[in-house]
């Protein structure tokens, strides 16, 4: 087993939690007083790290809002804060990444080395090749998009493939249970399809999933929970990003933010 | 016609060139006199450029190379430098990006306009909502991955769709046929497949195609060239990257870049 995947399921028990907190930093939604603030971004997701470390299995930061804002040291700063200040929560650069391997190793260096990610997201429409030299790092974790949350999703992932009409999400599935010689990799599928979700859990046994798009994006935990759990109970990293992060808009954000953050665990856990 | 692929057309005919160069600053590589200079990836990247610009229709900047090294100021800094020096030759941002919509939108700020490229690579397996906010840049290219050159590019993009059979990467010509609304769009292609370059070329009509795997990875360029040409004779942005980056070793590799450019232009030249 990786070391991410022991990690996340130590993370899973010691905190009796399946809750991913998504560490979406989206400056213009900021409380008032960190607005002006230089670091706003590293200062806003430190308070919302420590006010929610012991509710969750893993923190997510997406890269995409740190790389608009020039905000690259903030990023690894706060990944740097997390790894020192709650050791064991695993944290997952969101990136969806994907490439050529040439180009994948500097990607590969990009999260693991510089960043300190402990797992990573990455994009499979490239192929084996190009998941390779992340699965080289045997110790991390790789979340591969298999049946992403959003709308458009449907547009390849739910194609008929093959004789028998297999979606292609399925026949990602199935890919990726053949790559995961070193168990270190996991799979997105969004909770706006628990049926699907059902189907991927059935094709990948007890390969950890990421399951976005419960709150904002309006998937429903209980259908979730029931589709995506292992027979143990686990197996799931459920995240929530904006109805944690902006829940509350004063300088007691934190503390709003650990309220939501409380009712989504122990709502996800009424249905383990 | 969007401002990119007019800037695009203007750049084929001035400079009589389909070639574009890729800029993957692999600092190992370096020339020796180079390694140790503080911003040695933007010294070396525009002594590339200068030496090759009247030789190109595009450069392809990797953003991969930078972000491994922590160099992001130095890709800003070369862009500039090259709509500075050279302008009307369009910079596509390599960053095979592709996310829900609410990230996408922080990817789109990041490559417009942080780094103001004319262009981006897009990943489609998340579908048409993540790609529209970039498509609602109109005068910015997105130049969506279609058929890619490596080995594992067949283990998704070749897969039978639907009840005809059609791969997938015809399906995704198709879509993005359909949501080139705004003449902006185009696709990577790789040199590697000929016969599949000459599908896609059908399906699309006169849209661009950004055609990786010359050189290095091996393409042929004759067999390119005639499978992917438009009646006009262009439509293609042949790039290469390491065989005419890493040309020469010595002081003199700007002359040894500029020398195998000028000799891959002609030879793409001779098919057209």
């Amino acid at each position: 087993m990786s070391k991410f995947t022991s990690q996340l399921a130590a993370a899973w028990q010691k905190n009796n939690s399946l809750l991913c907190v998504g560490l979406d930093p989206d400056t213009t939604k900021f409380p008032a007083h960190l607005r002006d603030e230089p670091d706003a971004i590293f200062e806003f997701c430190c308070a919302i790290v420590d006010a929610t470390a012991d509710l969750v299995c893993a923190f997510k930061p997406q890269i995409a809002y740190f790389a608009a804002r020039r905000a690259e040291d903030q990023l690894e700063a706060l990944i740097a804060h997390i790894h020192a200040k709650h050791p064991g929560i695993p944290v997952i650069l969101d990136a969806k990444r994907g490439d050529i391997g040439s180009t994948a190793e500097q990607y590969a260096i990009e999260a693991f080395e510089r960043y300190q990610a402990d797992a990573v997201t990455v994009n499979p429409y490239m192929g084996r090749d190009s998941v390779e030299p992340w699965l080289a790092y045997k110790n991390k974790g790789v979340i591969l998009l298999c049946r992403t949350s959003n709308p458009g999703g449907s547009d390849l992932q739910f194609l008929p493939v093959g004789a028998d009409g297999t979606p292609l999400f399925e026949q990602v599935a199935c890919l990726v249970r053949e790559w995961n010689v070193s168990d270190q990799c996991a799979l997105v599928v969004g909770a706006t399809f628990p049926e699907e979700l059902r189907r991927v859990r059935e094709i990948v046994g007890d390969m950890p999933l990421l399951v976005p798009g419960i709150g904002a994006q309006g998937g429903d935990i209980e259908a979730t929970v029931n589709a995506g759990k292992t027979t143990s109970g686990t197996g799931l990293m459920i995240n929530s990003s904006r109805a944690i992060l902006y829940a509350g808009k004063g300088e007691d954000f934190a503390e709003a933010a650990r309220k939501v953050a409380l009712e989504t665990r122990d709502a996800i856990n009424r249905y383990r």
